[in-house]
């Protein structure tokens, strides 16, 4: 378990405190643009993947958001962007039968687009504290999709929550 | 795995989905006000507690996040809120390797308060879809938190997200 800084770059984390804007950017990834902001996104839903050690929480942007809590996810509507945001899996020091984020590996994206080709979706990547994107194509993401191609490609179901009372 | 939709109240989806405001609201727990709004706060971490079944995101409102982004937890500031949203774990029908989140079970609350007492928080836990305060006290919050007493009584190690490079 490590904190927000430990694993950011030095550039990072200069820009970041002083919050200047600046002509650097993480590249687009397959031809989708780097999603700024995500860090705040709110949660659909949170994941443990035993088969390769990971723990990921998925995000949504507004646009995800609003839909997963009308119910309208078949399809998803245009412009919206899922995330997962993927940490190493470890047990917590304080509490061992607990697994949460060790080392951040990656943050990818799904972006609904209506002019994203066969699968409606852009797919990109961006990995390590450096962002650096993923530049292999999107026939990896979309071959590992494939088994939820009759759910609009996603596997997130947005998590139950209940809403506030007074809405 | 649930959407949204099918653990809500008839009375939470009403009103939620009509915006209205009402005099209806979840009640203290423990004499801590209920978090209006949390289901749209950023992520601090996530979590998959082994040993009863269930996995969770760590949120924290503005402030939290702010210090978390600041490394400053050590005490965590006067006004802070973190809270555990806790599902039952479930595997993914269509990944059965990776343990998602299914039936809501609770949202949990540690508010910093300077005139909240020993431990410097409230604590209050709101329960199933009703999210009926749990009204037993705060001695069992307490009593589990007490490993990490030298740690600000908080388990929750902000998870590392690289900031957007050009901050």
């Amino acid at each position: 378990m490590r904190c927000w800084w430990r694993q950011v770059t030095a550039l990072g984390v200069v820009l970041g405190l002083s919050g200047l804007n600046s002509s650097i950017a993480a590249g687009p990834s397959n031809g989708l643009s780097y999603p700024q902001g995500w860090q705040d996104w709110s949660t659909l839903a949170v994941s443990h993947r035993t088969d390769n050690g990971t723990v990921r929480v998925i995000l949504g942007n507004e646009i995800a958001i609003a839909a997963a809590r009308r119910g309208e996810t078949q399809p998803w509507p245009d412009g919206a962007i899922l995330g997962k945001v993927v940490w190493k899996a470890e047990a917590l020091a304080d509490w061992p039968a607990a697994i949460g984020p060790g080392a951040f590996v990656h943050a990818e994206f799904m972006a609904r687009a209506e002019d994203a080709g066969e699968t409606g979706w852009r797919w990109g990547r961006w990995v390590g504290a450096e962002l650096t994107p993923f530049e292999q194509g999107d026939a990896q993401c979309i071959a590992c999709h494939s088994p939820v191609k009759s759910r609009d490609w996603v596997f997130t179901e947005p998590a139950a929550v209940p809403l506030d009372p007074d809405g």
